[in-house]
């Protein structure tokens, strides 16, 4: 999730003057365009709104101590090598480290198979830009991650969605899917998943259905990418095994430190088939020449020297207490006709208003009630999710996150009031913005 | 420059087994390839070569005990923010220094108008994305940054090389090849130059010519990215206005931390017209959300609490005599018949050998000799710049570089003579690979 604190004290350049290269601009610049979930920051971040939107990790219970002593030491001990260019392939040390935290989800992987990137984001966009020629068709789950969609859409894929349950996608929505994709011609060119606590529905993919997934891939001779930001946040029941551990030569995996240790350094990984690989390693060095040296022997350092799995059980410590907060919340205060999803780890949970409501036309009226969310629309490529929202349990207090379900509740009673008294509930918002202006009351 | 120790350790994968997605790479990935500089370095980095090649600065000469107190007290002071995710455009503050810095070539700007990036490589990667569609014109110099000459590649593009003398790109050139595309009807993008101290080629482009190049710019509607690495390396001689503080509107200015500080913290940044900045923020997110806010805090209280002027200054004096002893070697020793450039900054001078010697095919046998350089033909889009090589005097001592020049001239010499006795040099290298296989002895 992104976070930009200034772009509310900035005037929008098209409306404000005209862009003399608006002639100039490559086709898929078209495709390139503000997240609902960034342009919400500017508003959720003030301090009296409580802000069930942000992916953000908590932070403050990092060990800040134990951190500061280790990016000391890197430029004392190492600065020489730390300060220098590095290779686009990444870290060799931290790519061993890397293959260790894999293992813990049951993947055997070399690490000469492992390239570190710019957060798992800009694996998604290497992959992308790898695979991905205008109009090619990339399959994700509906609802998907909101980057994700970005990525694919500014490389000018063909997004499909494929029907998710509270068990993760639906196995013969995904070969129905491809059935159909291929018996229309289409270049299908991988399969997007987020297996584990979803983003932004929360759920999990069962054991059997990764099995089934894998086989359907394999028989069409798809590629998945398996993305799994949250898998070792796991608040209860057991883990489940990687796709890429049963199908290593299938499957693109991409892991990230942002949400087990933290987003600031922006270390993330793909671990792929070792001619893929090669060629992620060329799209990175054209893209950025190398990742930063320094960050990655600090986190390579953080996992040689401090307890990160003790440091992890921690974390999942505090989140199950949000998680059971948010939970709680919503058993003990939301309408009847209100469903949501039951996430075993991550941060997110996935609302299902009542018939009639819509996420995204309520959200001004929420703000003004001092509660924010994401609107179910921004995880869809089409016009969908109209009626869902995510909400989020990373990031507030246990406190927080009930005060700001009782003010959502409020919100959607008046809605559900509306509704009922006029036959709709508050008119979609119209004009050129998909988000409520930054100054409202 | 990028440096992969690791490449020599690993079997080419394409080599060694078949890739099963071969037929499922996008058109791009054709345009990916890797650069002969970075292939080089699992050769050069031998401890008995001495490398003319790489682009590396001299971070032995960086002031670690203050760098290790400014990474300590961010975490300390800053941990809370400089641990969580920032946003797209990048840190504020940082933003604000680098206008400062940007002051001292002239240039007048707004923090809103920069964007933070991922080395100024990135910058050219997000801009090239957002302008370039396959088959568009991009001009670059002849010759011109290898790394640059992939991004475009790996998007797709028609790069055109403009003629260079020691004054830079000659304007008569520029405005040749500028009417003949148009009459040809095609869509140009931009010009992309490297102005000061020009890598591969040393030179810089005179004050009256940059005036020349905007105004037939202009007169093309045509961008201008200017970037500019190397401008605060100034050995001798008064430094000339940036381009772009002459034509705010018509230029992308691309600057780093990486050669007046250090490229281990990936911080480089462009300076673009509002609106392109838009573009470029939003092509920043979907390519990576954010990059480290930790690696911006570090740099922004590096230039608020180190004398960074004066440090650039004493990296200029050691620089000097580094370029100094090249000079010396270069004219003391170099047969009649060979030429080359004259920096009065940077990293680079440009040998062009002579007539019926190949930069290229004479490697191996320079390499045998414990000496390395960049061929030239890395630096043109098409086949180009045989009879030139880069030399760079950044990273080896005054005595290695004697030494170094000392073992070119030998190979030189050498291959005179072969050349009056078989008519020809060395044979040009046959087979799959480009460059001399590491275990060469």
């Amino acid at each position: 999730m992104s976070v930009d604190p200034e772009s509310h004290r900035q005037p929008s350049p098209q409306g404000s003057r005209i862009d003399p290269y608006v002639g100039a601009y490559a086709a898929r610049a078209q495709g390139m365009v503000a997240s609902e979930v960034r342009a919400l920051f500017a508003v959720a971040s003030r301090p009296e709104v409580v802000s069930l939107a942000g992916g953000m990790p908590n932070v403050s219970a990092l060990p800040l101590e134990s951190i500061s002593e280790i990016v000391r030491q890197v430029v004392t001990d190492q600065g020489a090598t730390a300060l220098q260019y590095g290779s686009a392939q990444g870290d060799p040390v931290l790519r061993e480290r890397i293959c260790e935290v894999m293992s813990l989800e049951g993947i055997e992987a070399a690490a000469d198979d492992v390239i570190v990137t710019v957060g798992s984001q800009q694996a998604l966009d290497l992959i992308t830009r790898v695979f991905v020629d205008p109009g090619d068709v990339v399959l994700a789950e509906a609802p998907t991650y909101v980057t994700a969609i970005n990525t694919f859409a500014a490389f000018q894929a063909d997004i499909r969605h494929v029907a998710m349950d509270d068990d993760g996608v639906i196995p013969e929505a995904l070969e129905e899917n491809l059935a159909d994709l291929t018996a229309a011609g289409h270049r299908v060119k991988f399969f997007y998943t987020v297996p584990n606590f979803q983003n932004p529905a929360g759920v999990t993919l069962t054991a059997e259905r990764r099995r089934r997934v894998l086989e359907i891939c394999h028989r069409y001779g798809l590629l998945v990418l398996e993305d799994n930001p949250y898998g070792l946040l796991r608040y209860e029941g057991e883990p489940v095994r990687a796709l890429r551990a049963d199908a290593p030569d299938n499957v693109i995996y991409l892991g990230s430190f942002s949400k087990t240790l933290s987003p600031g350094f922006r270390i993330g990984w793909a671990l792929a088939p070792s001619a893929v690989r090669a060629k992620l390693v060329l799209a990175a060095e054209s893209a950025m020449l190398s990742h930063s040296t320094f960050n990655q022997m600090v986190v390579g350092r953080y996992l040689a020297a401090h307890p990160w799995r003790e440091q992890i059980k921690d974390f999942n410590e505090m989140y199950r207490g949000r998680r059971d907060a948010m939970m709680g919340a919503l058993e003990a205060l939301m309408p009847a006709g209100t469903t949501w999803t039951r996430p075993q780890g991550g941060f997110f949970v996935w609302v299902t208003l009542p018939e009639g409501l819509d996420a995204k036309s309520m959200l001004p009226r929420a703000v003004n009630e001092r509660v924010a969310y994401v609107p179910g629309t921004g995880f869809y490529a089409g016009d969908d999710g109209h009626r869902n929202m995510r909400l989020s349990f990373c990031y507030p207090t246990p406190e927080q996150i009930r005060e700001g379900v009782r003010r959502l509740v409020g919100v959607i009673e008046a809605e559900t009031a509306l509704r009922d008294t006029f036959g709709s509930a508050s008119a979609p918002p119209t004009g050129g913005s998909d988000v409520p202006a930054p100054d409202l009351p």
